[in-house]
Order: structure tokens, then C-alpha cells, then sequence
């Protein structure tokens, strides 16, 4: 994964990784310089990958990774130029190595670098209202337009033509061209991800961004968290209604229409050409195929096939639920 | 349908609006004037009007319209005096046709005609906030109060002894007297209505505004979307909690009582003392007749009658969903 | 309860309560003051409290308040030193009077008393964004960040080590350490409580405040109304996801994990180690258990015992539901 918009502080000392994760010293490779932490399919030499489930066999045996944060039952499928670290629990360890390369990707607190749109280098390029702020690393394209209040953030790419409303909060954002993104949207905040623990949860770094493609139009209100390992992206031409919420990791395909109050949760794909009813939710790590229609209302904690219709919760076939609810 | 907030581009000629709908000239009339498009019982002489279901047959014999958007099988209702403009697809032909009269309908980019209210007619007769912005075409009756960044963009009519919240934004509404609207409200945008279209759907107009009669309490964070061809309606001493969405075109009655992060899709119409339930849903095009109570987490798929308990989803007889779910 | 927040515009004669109740004069009485209104565990001598249930009487039969409204068939229960001053209706009467002693608790409008922090004591102890807003009565604690837009009002009290994000409105508020409250968030406005009346519902006091404990998280658009008679509370390291409701007087426990857009009706009281998927609904005046998982999307409207898994609308053992709904 492309990883724009968050400072690496690599490369660290292996024997600085070994220590944070409770690891007897390795003194051969302790002063090895590891340069950075990304999944198993885009990770290189002298970087470092993790490893937690079988679904991801295929993967490891082919990672480059020169480590790999993974578990005893599973540290033989890597290969022989891959290192195992092995630990208890992979996706905690994964997050502290993690915050240890991009410790900014963990609290998003607000942006004070920002300064006023009409002292910034966009205050001829682009129509704004009162108010609006801009931070560092910001592009806009031509013949934007920004409501009042608005505040984009730090690490935001914005296209052409696209017109933003008032009240929005964008960080870590790609916006495509001919976007509409409508009032009181939040985009790009880091998702509901931690570690429970007693007295005082530990959050996980979301190094990923939002991605919204050409001709999109956000509702107002909308919630869109950025990914933490991988990218939040809506596709093309999709339409969402208001007070939407879509989580970290979420994958929406083109030309799909979201009505009113839709929830989606974390690491879901859907795609193209879907239509979801107002209020519907949808769990976490599921595959929406394409075509798909779900009713307004409907709770959907399964994968759904291509060219498929449901209603209800749990969600099913629309006809069986129509015969069943006469 | 009164329509005080948008001008009107017309009068058109009607060689215009034949060009737009791909339909061959007719010689006789290209040169006649047709200055406005309206429903078929509002629309008179010289103006046009649309025509898509036998539904509303009994209007379309009488109406007054010169002209009438319609259907190879419809046409045939229309009186003598109306032309019939046979197109495939009546809504669609509709939405372009009254593109050209109302262009400014379609995009709600925000308001850069607002100034501060420190500096408007209003600085000495409303009691009001920081930054607070107002537009063009705003009326503000007597002892209001706007909180602070709330933008009330142009064509808003706000009556006597209301009270707004801070971080508000409103537009082509007319709010009544010793109406509460609280914090974060997005009042009068336009509703989520388009015709899909690969690469780059097809927002239609939205002409209609949001009316807030009497003594009504909007809850922080509501989102109520103008009308497109009519209004969407708030009737006297309704209250509604925090987080309701409320579609283009619904029309709420008198004395109802809406709970938390409800949702009414387009075109209902609910009726009055009416109860709600928290996270209840309503379908779009449905009739909730009077003292309907609706339980929450209800889903509403078909019309209800008057004085009427439901639950369940799909919504059902209250005294049967319970005995179901012993 | 401590109240910390509202004026008490006590003492009030005795006669002027009677009047307000429409009640008999009792000449004996008519000069007493009484000094303040509380619930029967908390009233003294010399207040008045309310008796409308007989879940209470256990209560009754102990307070020491010299005056009690309540119903002709529950004021037996009332010790010999509490004058029962009986009315139809015990809760609209007590609204009354409590309206009497605390009459800026009825209607938020928005505070105008706020100034910039940069004009505030706060300006060299906090870090804040840009027209940052502070009311009267506002401690911050060290090590404080505040996003820009945001208004504390009147009436909070935030502890150390706190970020509150941007566009952020919050009053009468109590918050602890360590705490993060996300974007566009609307803490400790009046609760949707009111007595419908026709022609001109009748709001009733809110004399409560919102608490939130140590280490919780808030997230974006999230309304966490303030308690009625007694206080809002979210216990220490509770994390709440984007897009919630919590109503008035809703008590939610520690370590709790509520996931986007759920929402949680009137005084229900949530346990510790509670999990609540997206979407979720929970009704009013519900007691769920410690350690309880509630799956997204459930509609739960009975209390739920400790250790117990739920699903479906309404909600049941998670178990049946999923052998009901194979």
C-alpha cells in the first residue's frame, strides 16, 4: 500500500523491535536496520510483515520481508529469507511495531498547523467561504469550491471540480475529480480500532487514507474513516445519502447508490452497481457481490453473492423474506 | 405549489424544450412562450406539466396546463387545451425541462452571498452568536435567538420567538413562531434524488422547500431535506430528537413525537399525534394515518392506518408481533 | 444528586407551591420556605421531593423531606415528618416545581457569555485551534488540546490530559482524565423530555449533567443528552464509535466497547465489559447486565442478565436466534 501521508521514523534497530516485543535478543541481527512495516503482499527486503492466519498462507510463502511478526503454528510457511518473530498475540505486536514507525497515524488530534484559506496559496485558485482552514500537504485542484468552516486538515489531495460544503473536517483524504461532498462530513479520521484493556485501551495506528473517486457525491453528515493497514476508498460514481457511517478498511464499488443512516462496518467490500436501502447495516469483513440490492432496514452479517436481493435480519433472499413475512 | 426561493429562468420557448427532449419540432407552436413548469392541478395556461401515472388521471383531465410531458399511453387523458409531449421516460424528460427553468435547483454549493450578521439588518433585533453568517433573501421576526456559526444561508423566513442552535446550517426554509431548532441541524438541502447513469448520475431539481409550522423542536444533528416538486412539511408542536433524517417531500403532521435517529425516506406522509420509537424507519411513497404509534427499531414497508400500533420489521400489528416473539 | 451547575432560585414560600399545584391552601404551612427539589434518597429537611411509583416505596418510607408530591394512593407511605401534597399527576407537578427552583435548566439556548480563549485564562495553559469559544464556569486541567469551531458553553469542568476535537459543542459537562472526545460532538444539552400538550408540548427541567470518566473515547458525532433528576454517565475507558445517541440518564459502566450508530433510549443502565455491535437499539428504562455482548443491529427491549449474548429484534439468546434464523 502507497503510504503518503504519514511520516516513517524508521529505519529502527531490530534490536530495539526485538525489545518491545518481550524477544530474547538476537545478537546476530541486532543492529540490522529494519525500514519499515507493511503487509506481507507489498513488504520488501529489510522491512518487516506480519503473519496472523492461514487464510494468508499463499501470501507468506512469497513474502520479501526480511522479519515477520507470527505466531509458533504459523512461522513455517515463511520463507527461508523471512526471519520469524514469533510472539502470542500477532496483531497486538503488529500495532506496537507499527506505532514504533508512524507513531502520528494513532491520535488524530486536531490540526493546529492549520492557517486561513485567504492567507494560503489556494485564495485565487479556489471559491471559499468565512473561516475555512487549510494544513500542510494540501492540494486542490482548479474550480473547487469550500463552504464556510470547513476545515481541511493535513494531507489532503482534492482534484477538480469538486465543490465541498460547510462544517466538514477532511485529513488524510484523496478526493478525485468532480466530487460533491455535501455539509458536516468528517473524512478521514482514524477508525474505532484498539486492543481492549483494563483501564485504558490501546489503539492502533491507522496508517492508510480515504479514497474517493471521480463523480462521488457524500452526504450530509457523513462519517468516513481512513484504514488502518490498507485504504477506506469509494468508487466511482457513487452516491451516499446522509448520515452515513462507513469504518476503517471498508471497500465500496462504482456507481452504487447508499441511502439515508447505512452503516458499514470495518473491512467490508462492496460492489458495483449495489444498492443499499436507508438504515441498513452491514458487519464487519464481509463481501458484497455486485448488483447486489439490500432493503432499507435489513442486517446483513453474511457475504452476499452477485446479483442478489435481500431484506431482514438477518438479511436473505428478498423473496424468501416476502413469502416468510406475509 | 408556491415556490417564493428559486428563479424562475422562463418564460422558454417552446422550441427549446422540444430540442431538449429529442422530440421532432412542431412548427405551429415553436415560437410560443411557456414561462413555467408546475404540478398537473397548479399549472395554467401557457405553462407545462408532467404526466407519468394513471394515479393521477383525475388531475390530469382537468388540468390547465398548455403543455403536459407525458406517455404514448397516458396522453390520451389530457383535456384538448393541453399538448401532449410524448416522451419514454416522463420523470426524467420532467427533471431536464425544469432544469431550464430552475437551473440554480440542482447544486447546493454553498452560499457565498452571506455576510455577518453584525453587519446586517438583524445585528439590533436578534440576540445572537460569534460568526454567525446570513444570506440573501432572509426574513428574521422578533425576539430570536441564533447561536454561534450557524449559517442561515439565503431564502430562509424565520418567524417570532425562535430559537436556533450554534453550528446550524439552513436554507429555502420558512420556519414559524416559537420554533427550537438545535445544535448541527442541516435544514434545506436537496434531497437524495437522482437518475442513475453510468459514469455520472443525473441530479434532478429540487424546487420545494422544508416548512417548520408552530411551536416545533428539531434535535441536534437532524438532517431535513427541501422537497423536490413539493415541500417537506414539519407540522405545529411536532418535536423530534437528535439525529433524524427526514427525506424530500415527507410531510409530518401536528402534535407528533419523533425519537432518536429515526429515519423517513421520500414522499411519506405521516399523520398527526403520531409516535415514533427510537431508530424506526419508514419507507419512502407511504400514507401513516393519525395517532399511529410505530415502536422502536420498527421497520415500515406499507401504509398504516389510523389509530394503529405497530412493530417489528417489517412492521406489523403491535399485539401480533409481540405474540410471534413470546 | 449534586448539582453543581444550575441556579437554585430557592427559597420558595410554601404557598407559592400550592398555588402552582393548584392545591388548598394549608395556612399552616404557607410561610415555610422550602429550599431546594430532590429525588427521596437525597431530600432533607426543609425540601420537597416526588413519590410517583411504588418500585419507590422502600425510598419513601425513609426520606427525610419535609415535602413530597405524590398520589392519593401511594402518600400512606410517607413518613409522619413529609407532608404529602397530593395531585393527579405526580411527574407533570413535579415538573412544575422543579421548574420553579430551576428555571435556566428548561431551554439551552446557546451561550452568549462565551468569549475566545485567546482572550481566556486558558490561553496559555491549553492548546487550541482557531475560535475556540469558552463560557462562564469552564475549568481545563493541564495538558489539554480543543479543535477548532468548538464551543465549550457554560458549565464544564474537563480534567487533565483531555483532547476534544474540532466543531464540538459541549455544556453542563463533567469530564475526566484522559479523555477524548472526537469531532462534531454535542455533550450535555437537555434530554428529549417533555409532556405532550396540545397545541404547545411542556418541556420539563434537566437539572442533570453528562460525567464521562477516565480514558473513554467519544466519537464524532456523537449526542450524549445531560440527565433530567439525575446525571448522564459514561464509566472510565468506554469507547463509543461515531454516530451515537445516548439519551438522558443513561448510565453506561467501564470498559464498555458501543460501535457506530447505536443508540440508547432514556435511563437505561448499562453494566461494565459491555459490548454493543453497530446499530443497536436499546430502549428506555432497561437494566443490561455486566460482561453482555448485544449483536448489531438488535433491537433490545427487556433487561439482559450479566454474561449473556443477545441478537435479533427483539432482542434474545444469541443461540436460539441463530437456530431460529438458520
Amino acid at each position: 500500500m502507497d503510504n503518503p501521508f504519514f511520516k516513517n521514523y524508521g529505519p529502527i534497530k531490530a534490536v530495539e523491535i526485538y525489545k518491545t516485543l518481550n524477544l530474547k535478543p538476537n545478537n546476530k541481527i541486532s543492529n540490522q536496520n529494519v525500514s519499515d512495516i507493511k503487509d506481507l503482499a507489498h513488504s520488501k527486503k529489510n522491512e518487516i510483515t506480519f503473519f496472523h492466519s492461514n487464510r494468508y498462507k499463499d501470501l507468506a510463502n512469497k513474502t520479501e520481508a526480511s522479519f515477520c511478526i507470527t505466531s509458533s503454528n504459523l512461522k513455517d510457511e515463511l520463507p527461508k529469507t523471512t526471519l520469524a518473530l514469533e510472539v502470542e498475540n500477532v496483531l497486538l505486536s503488529t500495532s506496537k511495531i507499527t506505532s514504533m514507525f508512524y507513531p502520528d497515524s494513532i491520535d488524530d488530534y486536531f490540526d493546529n498547523t492549520v492557517i486561513n484559506i485567504s492567507e494560503s496559496k489556494f485564495k485565487d485558485s479556489v471559491i471559499f467561504g468565512q473561516n475555512v482552514l487549510i494544513g500542510e500537504n494540501v492540494s486542490i485542484g482548479s474550480n473547487c469550491k469550500i463552504g464556510h468552516n470547513t476545515i481541511i486538515e493535513k494531507n489532503v489531495l482534492i482534484g477538480n471540480n469538486c465543490s465541498i460544503g460547510s462544517n466538514c473536517i477532511i485529513r488524510n483524504t484523496k478526493v478525485f475529480n468532480y466530487v460533491k461532498i455535501l455539509d458536516n462530513c468528517v473524512i478521514g479520521k482514524h477508525g474505532f480500532g484498539f486492543f481492549p484493556l483494563i483501564k485504558n485501551n490501546l489503539r492502533y495506528p491507522h496508517i492508510g487514507m480515504v479514497i474517493i473517486e471521480d463523480n462521488c457525491e457524500i452526504g450530509c453528515g457523513a462519517t468516513i474513516d481512513r484504514g488502518s493497514m490498507s485504504n477506506t476508498l469509494i468508487g466511482k460514481n457513487t452516491f451516499l445519502d446522509n448520515q452515513i457511517h462507513i469504518a476503517h478498511n471498508v471497500k465500496i464499488g462504482s456507481n452504487s447508490i447508499i441511502a439515508g443512516q447505512v452503516g458499514i462496518a470495518g473491512s467490508s467490500v462492496i460492489g458495483n452497481n449495489v444498492k443499499i436501502g436507508g438504515q441498513a447495516g452491514i458487519s464487519g469483513h464481509l463481501k458484497i457481490g455486485n448488483n447486489v440490492e439490500i432493503a432499507g432496514g435489513s442486517g446483513v452479517i453474511k457475504n452476499i453473492p452477485d446479483n442478489t436481493k435481500v431484506m431482514g435480519y438477518p438479511a436473505k433472499n428478498l423473496r424468501i423474506f416476502l413469502k416468510d413475512n406475509k
